[in-house]
């Protein structure tokens, strides 16, 4: 099969913070991803990341990530390679190896579990994801707006405990994955969403991995440069600067296995006098500027660090923290009626229906 | 295999209402748990009550029950058949046919689920259980205490959900279970704690299920002859009736998949002036008179109905029933120093030491 590239410990600095842009404000930290992903492929070699296509109708592959509120995730280190278990669980299972790992979500964490996944069993990882962001449920996937059901499905904890659910529908899945997730501690590690190469050339949203690496880079570069981070970020996601300011206050609770909440940033420079809401769950899914909604999920918003360009996750903001807010569409495949269903604003509780975000469009 | 008995439509009766006896206020309604076993025997065929001496040391015996919380239990109804799917799923995890079914605990409705799963899989069912009375925990069995793990164990709920667990420790099992159980809708049908023949022979409470059928049939018959049907159980017990008297109040909830809670009892006839205060989680686990401890878990304690002579669970109880409290010996299993631990007085966090009940002592 042609490798897309082979990924060495180096690359996993820039997929970690590309993967924690396309987070949205979710999917884990991206240091501690990097750090996982980086002792994997210092163990065990570099990791081929290949295009879906390559692979037979008939292959076998698994999608595998990190469950858990990020609040818990960060303080509650997982060891990383239980994610090895649970995939060979999965395995175990059905009763037949797996042909290549997939991420399911783009994030700082999630977007280097699947390194570790394919660096210790040896196998090849698909250059796409699931979500093309990050989403707080497990059944918000374009896996199961393909009809892939995300059980048979292993969960496995730092401990020794696993789990495999078998369900009648992905929302069944996520509420007791996300039980035995809270008893675990707070946060497991899955295979999930076993699907043929088939379905998987259909559901897989492509080039994500790749999507990641670039920004990274293109971050670390303009840093080197001292060009503006900032600006080449929004550059390389043609996204919208929406919001220039410093966070004010930060509402959080963790609640049910997520974390909730929201955030209030007064305007700076241009955005003096203004203020912008950003509400929560894991990932930033409404932003709002002096109580006109100007972003909704599943459009993406993503908080930098004015200065630096470093992503902000939902975790991380607190009190003082200079950002600009960026916006930008995401995957078409979130846009249609099956995917608002799953991952639009009145799925999350918001008395709000989706417009589609044009980034620099008159408003 | 020689069968110690049959059991057919008529004797599921009796059995339901001995183990209510034994299920010492928990265990299940015994209504439920007579309906159900008496379908899958109408549907099925009769089920042969078994010694587990009959069975090879390799043969593979695995308990069944239903787990959650008996307030929801009555009022949701099980299909009862879900216990089979629990079953062949364990048998399907462990690629391996199941030899016999067990029994996990003595009680109104875990007394007869046994038979469900025994007749619709065509199955012997030994006479015995884990526990020879009813406990509110799943690590709480004779079976842990002889070193077997109560996973690979199969959770199944009535809308086609499954989870099988593989844990570290029973206690780790437990606390995964009874999330899954509580997102299920608060009760679940459970196979677990396979073990061998050899292993059964050591750790199985025998002569359970016969011991139901025998209390079940007497108290039939007592009130056939219009005899003290309390004297008859209090008898076949080998019991001591420790108090006699009036629910007053009950204070019931249902927290975390158990229903906890106390009665008190104001005293009639010898024992007018006096208050008996019953404390349970689920089962009941201390009587207390006027404030002195007379009875700690594991020893048994059950109510009956004065007039009936029918055992009266914690779940049933309500003001103004008249009821007589026998207290009697559990098993001598639960006597050690490995049993207390599992179940004595301090693991339900009272500051108790265990005394061992002797029925009819002067005290």
């Amino acid at each position: 099969m042609k490798s897309i590239r082979t990924i060495d410990v180096a690359d996993l600095e820039d997929i970690a913070i590309g993967g924690a842009i396309l987070g949205t404000g979710g999917g884990g930290d991206p240091y501690i991803g990097k750090l996982m992903a980086q002792q994997a492929i210092r163990r065990h070699g570099k990791v081929r990341l290949v295009d879906v296509e390559g692979f037979d109708d008939n292959a076998l592959i698994a999608p595998v990530c990190m469950m858990g509120a990020p609040t818990v995730m960060t303080e509650k280190l997982p060891q990383g390679e239980e994610i090895v278990i649970a995939l060979r669980k999965l395995e175990k299972f059905l009763g037949r190896r797996v042909d290549a790992v997939l991420c399911g979500e783009a994030g700082g964490l999630n977007s280097t579990t699947p390194f570790v996944a394919a660096a210790a069993a040896d196998l090849p990882l698909i250059d796409g994801d699931g979500m093309g962001r990050a989403f707080p449920e497990l059944q918000m996937t374009t896996f199961g707006m393909h009809g892939v059901s995300a059980t048979p499905m292993v969960l496995s904890d730092d401990k020794g405990n696993s789990v495999v659910l078998e369900t009648i529908s992905n929302r069944w899945t996520e509420r007791l994955a996300r039980s035995c997730t809270v008893d675990m501690g707070g946060s497991a590690l899955l295979a999930f969403y076993p699907m043929s190469g088939a379905v998987a050339k259909k559901a897989v949203v492509r080039g994500t991995l790749s999507l990641c690496a670039d920004l990274g880079r293109k971050l670390r570069e303009a840093r080197a440069r001292h060009d503006d981070p900032v600006e080449a970020i929004r550059a390389a996601l043609g996204a919208e600067i929406i919001f220039n300011g410093r966070v004010q206050d930060v509402l959080r609770r963790t609640i049910g296995g997520f974390a909730r909440g929201e955030a209030n940033i007064e305007g700076l420079d241009g955005d003096r006098g203004h203020k912008m809401r950003i509400a929560f769950q894991n990932e930033f899914l409404i932003a709002e500027c002096d109580g006109q909604t100007l972003v909704t999920t599943p459009d993406m918003i993503t908080l930098l660090e004015a200065e630096t360009g470093v992503p902000v996750t939902a975790d991380a903001m607190r009190y003082g923290i200079r950002v600009v807010a960026l916006a930008y569409p995401c995957s078409e495949q979130w846009r249609t009626p099956q995917g608002l269903e799953l991952v639009g604003p009145r799925y999350f509780g918001y008395d709000l229906d989706f417009r589609p975000f044009v980034a620099n469009a008159m408003r």
